[in-house]
């Protein structure tokens, strides 16, 4: 292996997760790193390892995810493009490739992430939308959700808000977008941006502002269940299927 | 059969048109129709005829398509909203049920038709817009498409854009929107509403456009293939992919 030859490259990636055991490469599952992991190494001739700025769970989508890897391969960027979507399903695009900086790395760089979740309490949802939005049975009422949206900005501890995993580790993140926005179609949709998010985050944070909207927990008792720590008393994990991972940003240049 | 039971009901139905022979009945072939028709018949205990106001070809969609037809059923709208739907795939939803005047006829009384016809002429297609968004290679130059679609304004006889079914009848319409916009994503989309529409009419018109876009078709010959109602002077019929039948449009109260 050639040193001097050794490129880092960026990858913006689009997929829709319906058919996938989330992002993270498992074996004997299909998992999108996976797919992409083995586009790469088929079209480049080595065994290429990515790293995705978000690890999204089975079911979720992404249509911002950025990847990054090391190659020695001499193909050029618009060849790697073509040539890794022609290995590619349908559902999984690599949007564009770029040369990055040596020792650029998607997820350690990555200076914050958002995600949107979509979701919809029509009768019937639209076949147009039925992939990506969640459709909810019985009415919810919009205003104290984005009242109860106001109170996960800042710097908190979101123990109270993620999944096992997430509670095995520091779980101090600082959000600087929540709140909730209108599409076509009737489509609502929620946006959080955070440095950095946890097992479940995004799933439990809507799970809670749904209970919020059907009345079964108040919205001013955010701060005192993120200050509990105490998974129990938020509200359950919404349905991957709402949720899509919209943007990573990472410092200027990079 | 007792006459003063018959109920008119207008249906709005939401379709992705991929899987289907279009919407018309066809023995053999799946389409929209004869599936809500198999719907309506297994819910009602009849063997109910649909008329929908748009016969959309295969592989086009429909975010509203309206359908009418007559019952002897009881059955509440609600009822025949949900149960419908539940003996339909999910790439079909009927949207609504209303009531409607007696002798209302979805294709008869239709005033206009709004079509959409989307596309993209970047590298990679998200997999968000791959079902609906016809994808092109090279560029296309907009502002001489907009110039050509103008001259489709007014009354005109189509016969050199449409298929040889539309050949056989007057194909005089009267087209009152006909222009370009944009989407997220980059997506292009090119409007037509019409009193009328002729089999292939608005791909046909697309496929014309794409070749003025490519500079191969002058945008003022348009008149001019109008005029000769000669088919092969006017460009290919385009995919159906990008095709959707968007909005129908009633005399008030109807």
């Amino acid at each position: 292996l050639d040193l001097r030859a050794v490129r880092t490259l960026k990858l913006q990636v689009h997929y829709l997760g319906t058919n996938y055991h989330g992002w993270q490469i498992q074996p004997g599952c299909p998992t999108v790193q996976g797919l992409v992991e083995a586009a790469l190494s088929r079209l480049t001739g080595e065994k290429v390892r990515i790293s995705g700025a978000g690890r999204t769970d089975a079911g979720v989508h992404a249509r911002g995810q950025v990847a990054s890897f090391t190659t020695a391969s001499s193909i050029p960027t618009h060849g790697i493009l073509l040539g890794a979507n022609s290995f590619l399903p349908g559902d999984i695009r690599v949007m564009s490739v770029e040369e990055a900086g040596a020792g650029f790395h998607a997820r350690h760089h990555a200076l914050s992430k958002e995600y949107a979740y979509r979701f919809s309490t029509r009768r019937v949802l639209s076949p147009f939308l039925s992939r990506t939005v969640e459709s909810l049975r019985g009415d919810l009422e919009i205003a104290p959700m984005e009242r109860a949206a106001g109170h996960f900005l800042g710097r908190h501890d979101f123990t109270a808000f993620c999944g096992p995993e997430g509670r095995r580790k520091d779980a101090v993140r600082e959000v600087t977008l929540s709140r909730f926005g209108e599409e076509p179609e009737g489509v609502h949709v929620y946006r959080i941006s955070a440095n950095g998010f946890l097992q479940y985050l995004v799933r439990t944070i809507v799970g809670t502002l749904f209970e919020v909207g059907r009345g079964r927990i108040d919205p001013d008792s955010i701060p005192g269940i993120l200050a509990s720590r105490d998974r129990t008393r938020a509200g359950p994990t919404a349905a991957p299927r709402g949720l899509t991972l919209e943007q990573v940003r990472y410092p200027e240049g990079m």
